[in-house]
């Protein structure tokens, strides 16, 4: 029986099943098992694993943690940056380094296997990195950071750095990676 | 049949095959497959997957790209730093974005799913770091960059950084983020 929201249960519970054990390990059974539906249901709403894959990179840019810190024009540019990775690395610590971000899990499992997944992928962090890009240049326009460095650069920097951290704080569950980031990045690197 | 070189065989064939398609999406046939040798003959020379796994991640600390640049004490340390990232993104340009690197992929992959590849995860983000801390602290006692940044958070972050750099660089195909990451650390962080 398609539900009215049997969509979005899928897409929860795929996003839920896939950020802590990988797109790989990941199952439809489990998948649809987690939305408590039933496993014919996924085919209703999906026509494949990797197109809910897709699915799932195109709304997690769209609500996922690029969206966090990064909105709220009122707040100076240099301190939304702050925000925005303050929040990111708070978002992981919650959750006790069980689970990653859906950009570098699926950059490491579907970079080389799934051209469409590869693409949206392409496109989030491009979209990503010129929102923080945004933010580096109202920054350096309002003299808040020197101008020297180019922001387009430094924002594809910050970002992958940041992607990084993520790894290394999954491995040694611990909060040492996002520390080491906001030092560097807000003392030697955004000044 | 025990070949003399068939667990040789075995974990060369396994990292070729897992460095393109993840763990999770390896199996065990197309590793022996891959190594010209009979599926049964893997259990002669690992118990699991996982244990092939955590002997993978051992030798690449051993010598993999870690290695790459660094050990030359005859150089100076800020080169050899360069020359360390440099050869890296050589690496993987060089093997057109098809393969990642073992650290951050067995990150996003087995970090909440095997505790014995984790341990050996952390061991060698650590000893990598401190082969990247102790050329750094080199280069500040020897006044080729400033002492002001603590070495050690210092390396932690060099090395998150270029695993992320390698993310992007596998999904946009290009080397555009190994450039951003030459360009900011080089003129911007170690100065």
């Amino acid at each position: 029986m398609t539900t009215p929201n049997g969509r979005a249960q899928i897409i929860a519970a795929g996003l839920r099943t896939i950020l802590k054990k990988g797109y790989n390990a990941s199952d439809i059974q489990e998948i649809t098992a987690s939305a408590g539906l039933p496993r014919g249901s996924f085919y209703k709403h999906f026509e494949s694993k990797e197109a809910l894959g897709a699915e799932l990179v195109r709304q997690y840019g769209e609500t996922g943690p690029r969206r966090l810190g990064l909105a709220d024009k009122s707040i100076p540019p240099l301190e939304r940056l702050r925000r925005h990775f303050e929040a990111m690395s708070d978002l992981y610590i919650g959750m006790k380094y069980e689970r990653g971000c859906l950009l570098g899990n699926f950059s490491v499992e579907l970079a080389n296997q799934c051209p469409l997944i590869r693409a949206r992928l392409a496109a989030l962090f491009s979209d990503w990195t010129q929102d923080i890009e945004s933010a580096i240049s109202e920054a350096q326009r309002t003299a808040a950071i020197s101008t020297n460095a180019h922001a387009g650069r430094l924002a594809i920097f910050l970002l992958d750095s940041f992607e990084g951290a993520i790894l290394r704080a999954r491995v040694a569950k611990s909060r040492h990676a996002f520390d080491a980031f906001m030092r560097v990045v807000f003392t030697q690197i955004l000044v």
